[in-house]
């Protein structure tokens, strides 16, 4: 098959060339360019030299003769594409903001500050996170091309980590708060200040508090597990994404507030302090919790939770499509603590785009992905 | 003045030789160390090289010249140089959990794993940190020499970003979560795994999840501030500690629920999800609040409150005593967003050390201190 | 086929281990440790966490049923295991120092500081350069086990660098200076003061000038690939490692003084400076050299060299096999400058041993090794 | 007196306001730009905020009531200025290309592609590296207002890196190499792909091979030193830049080549292949080199030379005007190796005007320049 990916030249792009490259049912890429037309990827970067010619075709020229398309371009920028691959009776995966909202576009113009171009595409369009999402995307695929709307990199993250709690129950009232920590390629290709190595090597910073785009479609995530789970309705979310001086990952801390916060020997004196390490009983409840998460998780084949006592962190799923979660409670019995550390580019972006592919064609959702990330 | 540094050869000893070195009250530095008796600190940090030929010496030779004595050295190693020191009449500054804690060793032992070597120096301690503590720093003072147990690195950051909101009865019921992220230089200069360059360059994550010793400082010093102002006990304390690639500084950001959340026109829909952007009303209550940070401290010569719409990020405290903080509303209304930047060898080491020694022999606060912090 | 992996506990292990997972001829890998016997990697490397779940054997239950033996182990301590492979008639590939100066054991023990311990291993041991000695190797395999020697990783990146200049007699008198700069992975696992992040993150400084063990290994390439072209004596060398604040990659700028220094026009004034920019008959006289070199490499799949005008950068070629060539001329036009980057733990090390591999069992030499480098 | 700083919104810029906000003879800052007038600087840099207050005012009306202009611009603006200030009767400390090459405007525009604006200024300017033309600038300064060029961040290191070789005539025929790289601050502070944070961590590349416009600025000096002190000309220079993945600093490898090479027992075997370690011999003739390094720089408040057997590393002279060097010797004897390591915007920029200031006002020429680089 023909996999075409328009927006080949941006950083997600170039990471969709990468892993399908290695795809064994891909058996060539159409690279296209808005912007880049004519020009050649491998010349673009310099990592794919001697090892990828394409040239960069015009997105129309790609739709033509492509199985399935993918969209990797700014938000609002590629709905006429995936509405020219539907209409060439081709699926099309689109990267960006448009197709996560589905109908709800009043959602996703409070946010991305516009309309949707064309919204009857909404119709045949699914919001593509596999560990919430499959079988709807299976069911709509079933009857014909769709677009896949691919989560962003911070949902992804933040997702995995709450879905257990939220599907069997655990999270109480309250507000769930996910804190997390970007590199700095989730900012793009284009140059600009934030981005600027002076500026953000070896500091840490928040950024967007309470603003970030990614809020709404977090929050849908969590209200969406706990509703096919039979459970009442999510807590309240709060998002704050940091940036961190580093190249790939996002590292999500997760404080879900526990709908049976433990009462009895709270380790915390009389006037309200944590004032004790944790005792026995909350490091075995602690072991109870990380239990369910790997059950909930036992058949997904890129969500592994760690064993207890230890903690995720981003270098170890770098370049691979695999979000760690490990699972942690406050020594005060009353909050659950989980930790997502996926790459930002892979099962926050491209490789997601791929696994979707994969589940779209029938394939094995690992085919193309199973690469073990590297140690260091 | 000569100003006596047990435990020169560590990070947080060479970071005093820094500092003191262009202090002008001091005469001359007397560095000591455990181990490295005899060596030259110019040998061992070659920054120094040409500039500091102090030779190290013995702990005892140089209680017995020295007008002050910092002693930086792992918890429970420095209790007998702190005894030496008050019992020739002059003061020290701690710079280990030993004298966090004042008469509650039973916090410090729960926490640290061994009781006090001598339980009776208490009475002449007093817990340094300038912006809580200073009043009664002074007044101990007066009446002899003292021993100041110089606050932890996190607890620097936590406390001086919560305590507005405590001191002004803005936090409610509920739990404050502090997420921080530190530099490496944390973790002292002892090569080690978690601190072996390949294991952490370009990944986050978090460590001693609900189970760092800094908890109970942070705890403390919350229902310490918010007791000082009259108001009722501080809400419980959840702390989560991260390891960040940079060398450097420490960035909390600290959730506050508050005790008077915004009922109208909250900004969730019906479910409990938070999906509209932050409002102009949400806006205008964030600066309101900023307000209040900005006139808490007011007179505070290293705690500059950023203007509203910005963020505190570590690397414009990089190597200063500043700790930067920044002030925001999570949309919904219901949570205080507080972020703290600080150089946790600084002010959340030496630079406060020698702020209490400033505070203690009535120098200005900011004498030796007043370097501003590089760009980048 | 089943691959032993002694010393899988190391970096290099760790980087054995992660290469022959996908390696399609690889049936098994049999991990083994001589320190860590019992642990499971995937503890040890959380990277592997439910990904591999051999657990580390003992050396010699390895041996004993692989069909082919890694040892990646400090020098002198392999020597018995490739010994007893050779003994159950199995080929060994070795990633020390010991087996790379074959039967000049002079030179290994001037440098390494100790004799051989099995000195008569060398008559079934070869240097496995795969552009130097592929047709050695072959030919040595085909009368039986073979223990090969696997290059250094600077010695691979300085001397892909400069083979095509000493094979096609550009080479003149004088000093070939490599002149490179390593990630920090090049020093290990095991934590030590000079690979302690805060001691290497954000700055640079060479180490061991004039005194790196892999100076006689690079020159004795140096010779050799001259000798195999008919051409007389290589320069001599100067060869100055770096440590660079990065993981991964060795860049080895390489400096060759030309045979035939272009004469008329030089770019210099009389006083012997270069005072003008390189001229257009420079820059095409750079070009030609960069077709050269591209023409050696040609059936190489391995070396891309880079079109002209570009440079190599370590960062290209992470997690690859690949090693990068830029070619260059000084506006004097009297010294060629050859620019190699590579990734130390790939064809640096493991990557450059899985390249072996395939040779020795008659594989495509990219069997396994074939992964497109990320972008970022 | 009051310093003017056009061109302040700059990262050279920014870093004069640092520097000179802590200068005790300097009453008041008056930051000017050209682009950013009306702006505060704390706004841009938040690292000042609340420590430094003064807008960003014209170029014009610095001038106006300045003591002292220093212009931070990019090369061929800052001439009119430059001109206007000698016109007031004040000096000017310019810290572009413009003023460096002297009368020698050939050399200036065949690398920087444009002549003078006003050739004439160069009666009245002078090339302020103070450790080789302190005097021409004290007698220079001694008949009037002056401008002085500071030097380029690569020059000096590499300057101060070979003076003492070539003053001493220690250096032969032949090839100087300098082997550089460099902090990304070096490329200022407006965003571009180069300087992309993702483009260019946890990389390392030379860029401009031959071709960067430091090298005739460097090829100058070389010959400039020989001449002062005697010598016959230098040899000719190669230069290669490389960016490296830090902030600050440049490090500077430089080989030469030795008048007087060790002939007796060469280290190198028949062929030319250097094959052994370093001698006795050779190490006790770098410790002689080392002195007459250290000799030559004796005076010099800030050019520590390094004992023997250590190496110069950017990381130690981090935001400090002191420029190290470390002296070595190839093991076959024919090269001296010299390591320089300075911070690139101190040294290099910023602080070496500050001291050309001091050299020009007649202040100790370490006045607000004596701050000791922290060890990390």
């Amino acid at each position: 098959m023909i996999a075409g990916i328009i927006g080949a030249a941006g950083y997600a792009g170039a990471e969709l060339v990468r892993l399908l490259t290695g795809h064994p049912e891909v058996d060539a890429l159409a690279p296209a360019s808005v912007n880049h037309g004519g020009e050649r990827i491998e010349d673009m970067y310099l990592n794919f030299w001697g090892q990828i010619s394409a040239p960069l075709e015009s997105p129309e020229a790609v739709i033509e003769r492509a199985d399935v398309i993918f969209t990797a371009l700014p938000s609002g920028v590629g709905e006429p594409y995936a509405k020219a691959a539907l209409e060439r009776g081709i699926s099309c995966i689109d990267l960006s903001a448009d197709f996560r909202f589905g109908e709800d576009e009043a959602a996703f113009s409070a946010w991305y500050g516009k309309p949707y171009v064309f919204p009857e595409l909404r119709k045949r369009s699914v919001y593509g996170l596999p560990e919430l999402n499959r079988a709807k995307l299976k069911a709509l695929a079933a009857e014909g091309p769709v677009i896949i709307g691919n989560p962003g990199c911070y949902p992804t993250g933040a997702s995995l980590g709450a879905f257990p709690a939220l599907a069997r129950g655990l999270a109480g009232a309250g507000v769930i708060i996910v804190d997390s920590a970007s590199g700095v390629t989730g900012g793009g290709r284009e140059p600009q200040r934030s981005f600027h190595y002076p500026e953000c090597a070896d500091t840490m910073a928040p950024y967007k508090v309470g603003a970030h785009r990614h809020t709404p479609e977090i929050s849908r995530n969590f209200q969406a597990m706990a509703a096919l789970n039979g459970q009442s309705a999510a807590p309240a979310l709060i998002f704050t994404p940091h940036l961190a001086p580093m190249n790939r990952g996002i590292l999500s801390t997760i404080y879900i507030p526990l709908a049976e916060p433990r009462q009895a020997g709270r380790n915390v004196d009389s006037k309200g302090g944590s004032v004790r390490p944790p005792s026995k009983e909350i490091n075995d409840r602690a072991a109870e919790f990380r239990e369910i998460y790997a059950d909930f998780y036992r058949k997904e084949p890129f969500v592994p939770v760690l064993p207890s006592g230890v903690v995720a962190a981003t270098g170890r799923v770098r370049c691979s499509n695999f979000c760690h979660i490990s699972v942690h409670l406050d020594p005060g019995g009353t909050t659950l603590i989980v930790v997502s550390a996926l790459d930002n580019m892979v099962k926050g972006a491209a490789g997601q785009a791929v696994q979707n592919m994969n589940i779209l064609f029938g394939f094995d959702e690992r085919t193309g992905l199973g690469q073990i990330p590297a140690s260091f």
